[in-house]
């Protein structure tokens, strides 16, 4: 695929069939973080630009940290409750909901497109948050990911060494869902991440929901802990979540707190294969279970279960990601938090 | 501004008075970059979520580094007579074009409402671009600016002690144009940048600009030398530059090149004030009155001589960015690159 426009032609909805995608208003903004001050470092004589001209910087002063990034496109058709925000996983950003990495439309596009106000964001350390100095702010150091690192951990592939550089030898799980063509592209996806701005992170997705307002929350993984958090601080603004994979939970001693809002937690397949999946979904199932038994309402679907299969960690990602949106979309109507068309 | 809604109505144009944007498509891709291989780093365990379940990651191995990120933004009454790509200065992302810091409509919605196909970039290193380890990958250490610092550097403070926390006791300009209000906004959207990276960026603008085909580059600042360098690469694939405060240029020696590329150079206010100003804009004025003597076309725009007072070096976001924007629409059209509405 060499040009969007052919991009946007292999759509899963043939190019044809599409309405255009109509705005109000579409734009972006920061949100969060705090100041801080940082002394003792040596004044630097810099030179930005070759052929430029040299500037005195001093490197000691205050500095802007941890805030995020959110970018919202709101329909002229507008068919949801509230405004529904993204939140993506551990060394991605919010382009993991943009365009699939083989040229496929993502689920910014689907949820925008059934009437949704849609908020995509990069949390704290990610993509266009930018990030902050270490070890004077963050603590520890940033992790990068091998190329071959998720292809199995994401549930692409069959076991560690399934991994090769040419698409044509990589050991894909039976019946994957994942676009493997595109799997170059989501490599160049990754962004470095750290393991130790957890707080940061929540800090700066309550600021995002306290200036949007009650808002539906839509997570993937590494975000699972962060939004059943946020969730349990800001109740009333949390009309429903969903969560994606979530990697983690909130706190286990205030799912009473969750009891109001609507919850879908959704799993793929293979979790059965993989060394690490079954007790993270076990974890996700325990606390479903204590939120349902403190009187919440919450659905789980294992995708395999519901006769939906082959989809990896990506699900937003996978061949069949706007199957799995649409599975998103018929339970958000039900709940009554869309109007059909 | 508590809310996106709010902002978008306190833009330039009234929101009453905007017509819809209406997209026939949206999205985005990764481009350009390379492979490399890392050795002899000590395997870690890491538990990438609290809670979570610690997975042994090897940092060793192949890592995919310097691809740069392209959002588009494709309308349906297209009038631009080909791709608009926007290109970013240094220690910024593609957010430099989006909503103004203070919350008005940046150049991306601008050019987007005027029918151009937009091209929105993070370089490589920057946002969602993503960066690779130093200095196994990028050499030497990364720039981080203090609030402080581009106060008086991008002109919108007079003087070097111009800047103060507190909005109402910062000296801004005289007659400066920029939102003095966004600037804490601003600032959150720095990123961190390398001044060592200069032709790993190149390299990924070629490949963006092989990928979409002949087009119209705006570029600001440190993007100044990347994109003479880029048009001097691919003469027959840049239809037009228009150059916003260029921080440098391209090669002298090959101005020949650019001869069949109308170009526009725009600068803005208080030049004469700065200490570094003057000599930057001579050596965009000597590039351009070089490139005329081989023939090409180029229009230097000084603003205040046009009768635009207040500039600052963030034209973009300055008060009357709409007011700049609509002299690079009409510069345009006067090229026949444009259909008048």
């Amino acid at each position: 695929m060499r040009s969007p426009l052919p991009v946007s032609r292999t759509s899963a909805v043939p190019a044809g069939a599409e309405e255009p995608i109509s705005l109000r208003d579409m734009g972006s903004f920061h949100v969060g973080g705090r100041l801080v001050e940082i002394e003792g470092k040596p004044i630097k004589e810099v030179t930005f630009t070759a052929g430029g001209v040299p500037a005195r910087v001093d490197p000691n002063g205050t500095y802007q940290v941890e805030q995020m990034y959110v970018q919202y496109f709101l329909p002229v058709n507008e068919r949801g409750a509230c405004p529904f925000l993204l939140w993506h996983g551990g060394g991605m950003t919010g382009v993991t909901y943009e365009t699939t990495p083989d040229g496929r439309e993502g689920w910014l596009n689907y949820f925008l497109r059934k009437g949704w106000s849609v908020y995509n964001s990069d949390a704290v350390e990610r993509g266009r948050a930018g990030w902050a100095q270490y070890p004077d702010v963050f603590k520890g150091e940033p992790l990068f990911l091998t190329t071959a690192d998720p292809f199995a951990r994401f549930r692409i592939g069959d076991g560690p060494a399934s991994h090769d550089p040419d698409p044509a030898k990589r050991r894909l799980m039976p019946g994957s869902q994942f676009p493997n063509e595109g799997y170059e592209t989501f490599v160049k996806q990754l962004a470095p991440r750290w393991t130790t701005t957890d707080d940061a992170i929540v800090a700066a997705y309550i600021a995002e929901i306290d200036r949007v307002g009650p808002s539906i929350i839509l997570f993937h993984s590494q975000a699972g802990p962060f939004a059943f958090k946020v969730a349990q601080t800001r109740p009333d603004k949390v009309k429903a979540l969903i969560a994606v994979e979530p990697a983690g939970v909130g706190d286990p001693a205030k799912v009473d707190v969750l009891r109001t809002i609507p919850t879908l937690i959704i799993y793929g397949d293979y979790i059965e294969r993989d060394p690490r999946w079954p007790k993270i979904r076990a974890t996700g199932i325990a606390f479903a279970e204590a939120m349902k038994a403190a009187g919440g309402s919450v659905d789980v679907i294992d995708l395999p279960r519901v006769g939906i299969h082959g989809n990896s960690h990506l699900t937003m990602m996978d061949k069949n990601n706007l199957e799995v949106a649409g599975l998103i979309q018929t339970w958000l109507e039900g709940k009554g938090l869309s109007r059909k068309r």
